[in-house]
């Protein structure tokens, strides 16, 4: 074991694993990723890796769920200041882009190395990336409810809509050279097509 | 090698490969398909492919830039003979959403497969691509020009909007258990939404 592996109580360890996990996956792709560097990463032993993790596929999609209930919390937590259905999306909007800006590996994570694992893509029922969507869903439906929004469309479709739009303009902030600046702008136009597209008439 | 490398012309060759790599992704994911099955599905001996292709890797960018090719030819085609911004964007929506049904292992390709190689993410310029967003984009612009569309949204981002969007329903129609219907219902709902965001006012 490393001097890291002796030095921090056991219960840090799956944490700490998930935290190299994403700046190895970040650095070299997940296929392209040991098992062994991420330990290397983590400060761990590679053996410590199978008792919390069975596989990288397994471990790729823990670390996606705990990184997204993170996003959620946060997306719930600010929503929970801001009142009417246009200013509500405009801060999910916000939020999301963001993520480029402060987690710029997460925000690499999810818009590209997410991708490369068959297992994440075609088997796991993935219930944290419907919880996201979910949300997005129901700022449409507070807004149908609240008459702001038009009937015509159905939630769920546009949810997928809104996170297929989001999900893009992340990954060209991921790769931008002026987040900070694109950010603002990005969020302005993004918010003002989808609520002027969804706006009851 | 196999009867069929020996009864066809050379020159079908290539061609036979990337159809077979398609069947193959399609069928067992890119990472999981093996050299050896998309030589047994294409009917050429194993080292045939390498006489194309350098790597999977390669294999699977020349498969995209092909199929995107027949993908943006087809939507010059039918746009040539549309008239009006508005009924131009319908069309765009609607022939991407129907690749789920008329080539649904291109539609699973193009929304799952590609995502999976890193050299396809990272180190590929991606040029077909671009010109598939130049199309998004060139709708928009045309819309601004002929001041049916808003002046205060970049062309170049509202075509990474709507290609986001759309290839989140295409995925989502991928797996659809009836894509027909949810073809037309999708593309009303979804042009409806950017006309109506994207509409000078």
């Amino acid at each position: 074991m490393s001097q890291a592996d002796k030095s921090r109580p056991a219960t840090d360890k799956r944490e700490r694993i998930l935290d190299g996990a994403l700046k190895a996956f970040a650095r070299k792709g997940f296929y392209n990723t040991k098992v062994s560097e991420i330990a290397s990463e983590a400060g761990v032993a590679d053996g410590t890796i199978y008792l919390y993790f069975k596989s990288k596929d397994d471990l790729l999609i823990s670390l996606f769920e705990d990184r997204m209930e993170w996003v959620i919390d946060r997306l719930n937590t600010e929503l929970s200041t801001v009142a009417g259905v246009e200013e509500r999306l405009r801060r999910a909007v916000e939020l999301h882009f963001q993520l480029a800006i402060e987690e710029p590996d997460l925000a690499e994570f999810i818009t590209v190395e997410l991708r490369q694992s068959s297992k994440f893509m075609k088997e796991y029922k993935n219930p944290k990336f419907l919880d996201y969507l979910k949300l997005l869903e129901s700022l449409v439906e507070d807004g149908q409810e609240q008459g702001a929004f038009r009937l015509d469309v159905e939630p769920r479709l546009l949810g997928r809509v809104i996170f297929g739009a989001l999900d893009e303009v992340l990954l060209l902030l991921t790769f931008s050279r002026s987040p900070n600046r694109d950010v603002v702008e990005m969020t302005r136009q993004v918010t003002n097509i989808f609520i002027d597209g969804l706006r009851a008439r």
